[in-house]
């Protein structure tokens, strides 16, 4: 049983995980505080100078409110990410697949460059490499499959050779989430047109 | 003018440029025990907890030697980073363009997910997520589309769509790259073999 405020927000709606768990209902207001209150201090502060009191203080919530919900600022900030993700990473049905992955992949890039849920999420991703606790949190989500689902199984309809969803959801989205995390530009527009028509022929469509 | 000691090992030849910085001559033993030690304290203490003295101890050097040629434990261990990805992603040319593909992928999954210099590579993605030093060296290097330029020029010979390298190589390993630093697994060989089986359809081959 998941209460109607983390309904759709926790990435596990597994009653007996950490992000479900009860005891009395949410309040709405103060839990949304604490998620604004990390985007705020990942761009003021950064990631490793945040604290649990630091982000009950920017809530304007007690700290023992915040520990009610939350176990570590990692948890926080994911699902932080993954509200805003699943908003920000909705594409509507285009005319042509070729217009579908191409409004996916933009708005990955913008995700992933300008928003501050975007920027938490490379943060996290970042922790996950040293961090074994933030590692499991974002294994668990899986943001980019999960992300590239919807926009997928529309593809997949007219696209034949289309390979599994782990395989093509990294397809999609490896080749823009490398560059980003690893080179100095985005891959500019022209060149995401050019991997949608590349992901396209190697699927069959 | 680079020494004999930095050549093929520093990410950056011009002479101007920190790692080639001059002086003295390098003493190639002191040097390796150097990066040998970011290796294995990366292994013992992880990223975070390095510092400066502690390599200079490890290394059983002066911390004046390691101050001499680099600046920051960030610069020591994409060096060391660099050297062995230079070894272990090398591909010898295989009879087939999915030979060669199939064979570098195995090697970047394998540089990625066990070995010390692979996954310091990890830990400097990691730390440029919201270290700007950090993410300078790492954009810097491009290790990824460095390491893979061998083998795609060979493929691109018999695969007349295959696009400019700055998207090829994130093509080929993106996925690879995202799925090690996102998900529990990386892909296994089937879906590495349905991947390069991908591309080569995507470039014309």
């Amino acid at each position: 049983m998941v209460s109607r405020y983390t309904r759709g927000v926790v990435l596990n709606t597994d009653p007996a995980a950490p992000g479900a768990r009860m005891g009395r209902p949410r309040s709405e207001r103060a839990r949304r505080a604490v998620l604004h209150a990390v985007d705020d201090l990942l761009v003021d502060v950064g990631y490793a100078a945040m604290t649990m009191k630091g982000i009950a203080e920017r809530a304007g919530v007690g700290r023992q409110t915040v520990y009610r919900w939350w176990s570590t600022k990692a948890e926080i900030l994911l699902e932080a990410c993954l509200a805003d993700a699943r908003e920000e990473l909705v594409v509507p049905p285009h005319a042509d697949p070729a217009g579908d992955l191409l409004a996916y992949l933009t708005a990955l890039t913008e995700f992933l460059t300008t928003s501050p849920p975007g920027l938490a999420y490379r943060a996290l991703v970042g922790e996950a490499q040293h961090d074994p606790a933030v590692r499991e949190l974002v294994h668990g989500a899986d943001l980019l499959t999960e992300s590239a689902r919807g926009v997928l199984d529309r593809v997949r309809r007219s696209a034949p050779d289309m390979p599994e969803t782990a395989l093509s959801a990294a397809q999609l989205t490896g080749p823009v989430v490398t560059r980003i995390l690893t080179t100095p530009a985005p891959l500019p527009e022209p060149l995401l047109e050019a991997h949608v028509a590349s992901l396209l022929r190697a699927w069959g469509r």
